[in-house]
């Protein structure tokens, strides 16, 4: 192991020891949604970016748009165990919602991308999911009149590039947020807002099943990587970008808003429920090798794994109004 | 030629020669969109036939929806030369907008479907669509919990079935309709809604060039079959259906509405631009063979063939605002 390499897969650790407890205002919506202050959000940056997001021109066969894997229809997913890509094949992971995204701190199951602008150009370029050359993208949507004012309005001068193409998708994709969802309106104080069985749920979620560890915040995720002793998994996750031990077979803590709309499960899929999924916790999972130390059998009675999933429900709110942009000719 | 297939034949080309030009008011929008008796409109068979239209579970894939193709960013098109199908195989025939397809008595390129009922499972089940048994899209949409109310408040009693996914996909189609475009708001009496260009346009369009011989009124279409003298089309078209010689690379007239939308052009994609479309009926079609006999040398000026252009980009309209339905899981 190379020295180097020490300090970024202890940060991955210590930030998800670090809380084993919140207070619940450690759960409220940010005030803002983050934006990089070299690419602030703004209306046509945003109205450029979905055109882009929804546009098949994109791709080398241009048959495949970001909305066709992180479709807003079902959850900014694809509903499917694990994704599908260029020519069909079948791909190792399961397509991550990009609900939230702009609250992560690290992109892809493996963290490979700090921000947004780094990760939209990554599934167009790779040969499996969309499979274009990033230098045709750049030469087809030149060729597309409409797209010219597009860009001009939305990052005035700088033209159509890579870079403006990547910081107009971002700039969508900080759009696409939770809404309040019941836990949030029991939070802010109104007790009815979530059954006594998701309340109990919560409070087996900050307590006996120890979920906070990794699931922190208002977005329940901590940004850090983790072995969760997954059954079979022959992935070697984070190790890839890490490679120490530990990261073997880790993959990037998801968020639980919207959870209830995106199965299946984990980043193969391999869990259809949210049922089965608090399951393999309560069984501290299945390969010890390489297991993250917060995983251990939680002991939880039938009625206690019932209520934290009553819960993640509760984490669930109204998906978000998306009219289908019209593509510029 | 069996004599059974004599009526049909002749019927497509008298429904294609029976107009030669036509009073403004025939161009008007019908009263109210057609639908059977046996399933009539109403919001709930619109919002489950939305639904299902938006779905990819209806493929053997779970990957593709009706959407994939007939994308409503696109005109309900796709953008390309030819369609692209199971497996990301190309396919050999561009895919038809569903635009007004609720105002043809014939559907498919090759009008091997009468009804939108008729047509809807069609690429379901085709092994090179949408690659889906259509048992098993009973089946599979049984499975999804929240399919059942839907179903139930649109065909109470009738259950999940090929014949209400039918019916509901049919219903939704009839919602995806033209808007009225600048050429509506001239034949209403707004003289300066179309520009003088366009004007002259339409009248060499009901005139010298005579394409009302088929793209006749709301939707500028004849219901029938012509072989257009394409170069190099290999495709029999009509034929399968009706084995007459004259329907020997016969196509379905495709509507003019929003045909600015809707690039490139022809069954087989092979021209770009209206330009590219027009000079080809100005030449009279490159292919004699079977060539339907309203195909002539028009001897169109080079303004003249813009000015037909012009009046064409005043069929479009607005397009139609979809907002994404939230799929039921």
């Amino acid at each position: 192991m190379k020295s180097g390499m020490m300090i970024p897969a202890l940060l991955d650790l210590v930030i998800s020891m670090s809380v084993q407890a919140a207070p619940k205002e450690s759960f409220l919506r940010p005030d803002k949604v983050p934006a990089p202050s070299s690419n602030q959000m703004t209306p046509e940056r945003v109205e450029l970016g979905k055109a882009l997001f929804f546009d098949p021109r994109l791709s080398g066969s241009n048959w495949i748009s970001c909305t066709t894997c992180h479709n807003p229809a079902l959850g900014w997913s694809d509903g499917l165990p694990t994704a599908i890509g260029h020519g069909m094949k079948i791909l190792g992971r399961a397509t991550p919602t990009i609900l939230n995204t702009a609250y992560q701190r690290k992109q892809m199951w493996d963290g490979r991308f700090r921000t947004l602008e780094e990760q939209a150009l990554g599934p167009i370029a790779a040969d499996v999911e969309m499979n274009q050359n990033l230098d045709n993208v750049v030469a087809e949507l030149k060729e597309i009149t409409g797209y010219h004012a597009m860009f001009e309005k939305a990052y005035p001068g700088e033209g159509i590039s890579k870079d403006t193409i990547a910081k107009a998708i971002a700039s969508f994709e900080r759009t696409v947020v939770s809404s309040d969802a019941a836990f949030d309106r029991w939070i802010k104080g109104d007790e009815k807002a979530m059954s006594d069985y998701a309340k109990k749920g919560f409070a087996l979620f900050e307590g006996k099943a120890n979920c906070t560890a990794c699931h922190q915040g208002f977005n329940f995720i901590d940004d850090g990587f983790h072995n969760l002793g997954l059954k079979g998994n022959q992935d070697a996750g984070r190790h890839a970008q890490v490679p120490v031990a530990v990261m073997m077979g880790a993959f990037k803590t998801p968020t639980l808003r919207d959870v209830a709309l995106t199965a299946p499960y984990m980043h193969n899929g391999m869990y259809k429920t949210l049922d089965e999924v608090v399951a393999h916790y309560n069984r501290g999972g299945d390969v010890k090798e390489n297991l993250d130390p917060n995983l251990k059998p939680l002991n939880l009675t039938e009625q206690e794994q019932k209520d934290i999933v009553e819960f993640l429900k509760a984490l669930t709110g109204e998906p978000m109004m998306v009219t289908v942009p019209h593509l510029p000719q």
